[in-house]
């Protein structure tokens, strides 16, 4: 609020976002708009797993579109570590079905191996080519105070970090955090008030895919959800993939990154692996990708982090992003994916 | 789907509404689009515990103002019999303030027998007169074929029944429900050409009150954001209460129906009771209110509800109410409350 120079009285609704069963509070937008001093105004809790904030900024440009409010509060948050590990890994497994595959011990970190084998075996990706997107992001979270791991690594090290689900390794996850991140939306007119830099919203897509596996393939090598979230957003925003000078995309494991590469154009299919091994995704290199640390090591708060992915665009848009700034950044991306890959909103921000 | 002559393919994007917390499957949306068949297309979760497909109706509207989308689900649903009573008993004290509140002993029907003792306390309001909404609830149940109880009871039925949170008995409480519930929502263009009978929103309101019961008051007998709801929604359609010829009014507990009466207007200040006492709002007398039945009789399968409020509201306003039709009926009022009174969704359509 004190970024966007706008007080309480003047957000005329709170949209809430986080992945549900992680903390004791239910409903959990009833406290948040309390503590904040934002009622009585509207408030509501949205949900799509990792994907909550993302869906959250959506609804909340739809307000403002359609004219029923000026101002918008898009809070996004988790608190993952009120539960032990063991409970985490549960509470996430049954983020996919829970009739037919969670019981049969699909947590997280096996869907996104499954993912990962099956990208390996079609387009011959390899462990040293995911090692490198935890080694770049790693890399860049040291530049970011706000990141939950600070210290660089090497290819070496991922690889030789403990097995989760083969061939993803610890490296190739990641974290549980806790974490919040706020989107301040306004209308034309508050905004052009408000601010000298303000970043418009270009392009929006929302797509989902089935939740179950079996019903999805024939092969693992992409999410269809992020396809077409893409391709609804680029044509919103009259843009091509190569039009984006920065890009904040969904990297809860290396293999995602990999497939995000590719599912939103910025290269050809099954050439995402040799993007992370050209480290054509650092800065400076074809398309900056998560240069504030990304999932991986700036921390994957579930309900945070499409949020927060927008505030990384936002301070580059502005030019405000320090060492990492992306020189004359004017249009950004943002991939948020969320749970097992059934549901996946895009967001393109422009100068 | 059936009744709005449209199919999964013209559908673009599903709003999937429930309380969380009772059932295993986590993040339901994904689930539901998959058995009904509506991806690729945009779904997510909405929750404001019971007011959570009002919040989703307005969620729709917004996507279709906006011109984002044409065609819109809003699917409500709640499978509250997967946890056992005492269970779904300490989810619901969950709704209320966490920290402060639920682990003293804040049930439901807790907090809302402090509202009723408040109103008793400040008005006057007797246990007969709740007893009557009761009596009401039941009598129009038995005449909905999916209403949950479909026996008639009587005033001493309702005295004499187990005292759940004094003074609320077990006739003034709503029960444990499964159920669902689905609202089409439409651009003008798609409703004109697939009915002949479309029935329009012609206003909403949404607003929230503090979540901890110390940040209200002083006095218990009153919800705010239902005034504040009701406010909204009425400007935008540009009528008054008195202009209201059916409402589908909040009653989880009989308190809560009286306080709603007064709240949106239907009588002055503290005349709920009367108005209960003097049958005022059967079919026929003053404001008919819940002549399906309401949460009391019908059910109350937490997420379903709202959707299902606007159900019997188009029913009414397409004139296929059958021997509850109001005649003539124009303008119809949906108030959905969420939780202990810190979401309310009004809602008015019109022919």
């Amino acid at each position: 609020m004190e970024d966007a120079q706008v007080t309480t009285n003047e957000i005329q609704a709170s949209i809430v976002c986080s992945a549900t069963h992680y903390d004791k509070q239910r409903t959990p937008a009833g406290v948040i708009a309390e503590y904040l001093g934002l009622n009585p105004q509207p408030t509501f809790n949205v949900e799509a797993v990792c994907a909550s904030s993302g869906v959250g900024l959506r609804i909340g440009w739809s307000f403002i579109s359609s004219g029923l409010h000026d101002t918008v509060a898009v809070v996004g948050f988790q608190k993952m570590t009120e539960l032990s590990s063991a409970e985490v890994q549960e509470v996430m497994g049954r983020s996919g079905d829970v009739m037919w595959e969670s019981p049969f011990g699909t947590t997280m970190p096996a869907y996104f191996a499954l993912y990962a084998k099956s990208h390996m075996q079609k387009y011959g990706t390899t462990e040293e080519q995911l090692a490198k997107v935890a080694v770049k992001n790693h890399f860049y979270a040291t530049k970011n105070p706000k990141a939950m791991f600070q210290e660089e690594i090497t290819v070496e090290d991922v690889l030789k970090s403990r097995m989760i689900a083969s061939p993803l390794k610890r490296y190739d996850c990641c974290a549980n955090s806790d974490g919040a991140a706020c989107i301040i939306l306004a209308s034309e007119d508050v905004a052009r008030k408000v601010t000298d830099t303000p970043v418009w919203v270009a392009g929006l897509g929302l797509a989902s895919s089935p939740m179950a596996l079996t019903s999805r393939g024939p092969s693992y090598a992409s999410f269809d959800c992020s396809v077409n979230a893409a391709k609804q957003a680029y044509g919103m925003a009259r843009i091509k993939p190569k039009d984006v000078d920065i890009a904040e995309v969904h990297d809860c494991f290396t293999i995602t990154e990999i497939i995000n590469y590719e599912d939103l154009g910025f290269c050809e299919r099954g050439r995402g692996g040799k993007l992370a091994e050209e480290g054509q995704t650092y800065l400076g290199s074809k398309i900056p990708v998560n240069i504030d640390g990304g999932l991986l090591a700036k921390g994957h708060p579930v309900g945070a982090t499409g949020a927060s992915q927008i505030r990384t665009l936002v301070k580059q848009l502005r030019g405000e992003a320090g060492e990492t700034q992306v020189n004359g950044a004017e249009i950004g991306l943002a991939h948020n994916l969320g749970g097992i890959g059934m549901y996946c909103a895009v967001t393109i921000l422009k100068t």
